[in-house]
């Protein structure tokens, strides 16, 4: 991760531009993109060039400050109102994922605290909580992959599901740090890698990043789970995730409720990976979490040669689903892992560390 | 099904030929095929121009009929090797399905018996054979359609997996005929289908000729079938099969067993739809079923306008998998529904109607 161009969410130093591989261009295509207008940002967040709760929520960090570096605003009210109004298009480019608005939060908070401060130093302010966001991630990244790993031994088989690694976060990702930091360890891990319809991150994303890094992957469909698990090739299922409710529920990608059900039921640990920044507190169940439900489309003729389903059928497109707190078996937090109840021991690690937890 | 164009399998009377639908155009292109040359048979069934275990032994049992009428052997050891030699070539197209193997048995046993019969009496006795094939399929799928009705209400949400309709069949299906039939009596299903990677058959054919047919039907892909059911919008699971085994373990579409671990779990009845034919009493378990594994470039390519994981990634690609007798409801079948235990209610259902069953 020295190399600059590896890097998932970066800022350039001499640009002052966002950077950002064009993960939609992936596995063909290796692009980086150099944003700074917020509508170019909104649409790579909206558009998934950029995706993953960790990687989306330090690119709207980045973001902000690559957009507001070049304000000319020279007061302060006038400078702040332009600020909010970015941070709300940011905001609302997608729903679920709890990153988003931390991070976004962490940046307004500096604009709301810098009243006093002259416009420049407000955009250094602003420079160094992106950064710290991008510093921050990596820290949580490797943290869960050491946490992760005590639960893991050499030579296991891992079912994964989407991409919850380097392509989905500022760090060695989150579902993937502990292999990433087994295999720098000398371990050996075989992952499965459910394709995960309809956008592909397994295939595209999760194949790409682990066979670049020598992992032994396999890839399956999403509906040959259960089968790889009933042949007794699965360990244990490590998967990331977008929001995690007081109460242990948690949203991650479309497909994650089906392998948390199939674990169960073959006796395999299902373990969430996340930063906890991706613990919302404020949110008592999965029923609070908004679900984002993409366009049809995405089902029926994207990738396509052509159209693989009549035009007029009906599809239900949602980009998430919630999977029970009793279907998990720990969530792996760079605090440390959180074992059920998780009511209270989401509660114990939100004031562990000292931490601003929102 | 009076327009012969709708037809999944069928004989031209003029051509003397097998007339199907070539399904690997669908959903976009309506293309017959009209063959005779068993390569090009043995071709069709292997690439899945024609699939689904009914329509695949129907397939087989017109095109033995269709190649052996042009032989040119005037006597019965010739012609009967050179029968045989067909029959061998279009047995080794699949492996899973059991029905081919019993059409081809059925096909076999009238020239084993024709010793005495002149040639063309031979040919008019396999053409009579084929010919009562294709009606019996179709009989047995309105009875299937009949016997499923029984179990389902007016109004219920079905979720389907794969394709096992009039385009797995000579008839109206197997696990679409009771939806089939429910209409008939002026009943409405909101029918849900699995995408069913790689191959969409349920997006190709079971959207295609659901909404050819006016039925209300949502595609959704495959790992979405978790959270349509958690929604409690599926009130049965109807799907066909492959083989079933004297236990009632039973081999189906890759991605069945998945479907039958979810409905377990959400309590919902998990119904294998299937014509008599397709039981082998002979198989005592699944563990006895040998499962197709299929090209990786299906998962990794095959549809796309490029291709969708890493060159070198593994792919594990099985066409089929077992799900396990103890999480399937019944067993709908022409004579009657077995329910738990199978091992018991399947062998009742052997010995009933004074059947051939093998």
């Amino acid at each position: 991760m020295t190399d600059k161009a590896l890097e998932t969410v970066s800022l350039n130093d001499e640009s002052c531009e966002l950077e950002i591989i064009d993960q939609t261009r992936l596995p063909s295509e290796w692009v980086r993109l150099g944003l700074w207008r917020i509508e170019d940002i909104s649409e790579a967040i909206s558009s998934l060039r950029v995706r993953g709760a960790p990687a989306i929520g330090a690119a709207a960090a980045v973001g902000l400050y690559a957009a507001s570096i070049r304000f000319e605003e020279g007061d302060y009210p006038s400078f702040a109102r332009r600020f909010f109004a970015c941070a709300d298009t940011l905001a609302a480019t997608r729903p679920t994922a709890v990153n988003l608005f931390w991070a976004i939060g962490r940046m307004k908070r500096v604009v709301e605290r810098g009243a006093n401060f002259g416009i420049e130093e407000l955009k250094t302010a602003l420079k160094r909580e992106a950064l710290a966001i991008l510093d921050e991630d990596r820290e949580v990244c490797r943290k869960i992959g050491e946490n992760g790993l005590t639960l893991l031994k050499d030579g296991w088989g891992i079912l994964t599901h989407c991409n919850a690694g380097r392509l989905a976060t500022a760090g060695i990702g989150t579902a993937l740090a502990p292999i990433y930091e087994g295999r720098r360890r000398g371990m050996n891990f075989s992952v499965y890698a459910d394709e995960t319809r309809p956008l592909l991150q397994g295939a595209r994303l999760t194949c790409r990043e682990l066979t670049d890094a020598g992992v032994d992957t396999t890839l399956i469909c999403d509906n040959m789970a259960a089968s790889v698990m009933k042949k007794g090739l699965i360990h244990a299922v490590l998967v990331g995730c977008d929001r995690v409710a007081a109460n242990g529920d948690t949203a991650n990608k479309i497909g994650t409720l089906m392998v948390a059900v199939l674990a169960r039921h073959y006796s395999i640990p299902f373990y969430v990976c996340a930063p906890f920044s991706t613990v919302d507190m404020d949110c008592p169940d999965g029923e609070g979490i908004k679900i984002e439900e993409r366009d049809p489309d995405e089902v029926r003729r994207l990738w396509y040669k052509s159209p693989m389903a009549p035009g007029g059928v009906n599809v239900f497109n949602p980009a998430f689903d919630v999977t029970d707190a009793g279907l998990i078996t720990a969530i792996i937090t760079e605090r440390g892992i959180a074992c059920p109840p998780f009511s209270k021991s989401l509660k114990g690690l939100s004031t562990s560390n000292g931490g601003d937890i929102k």
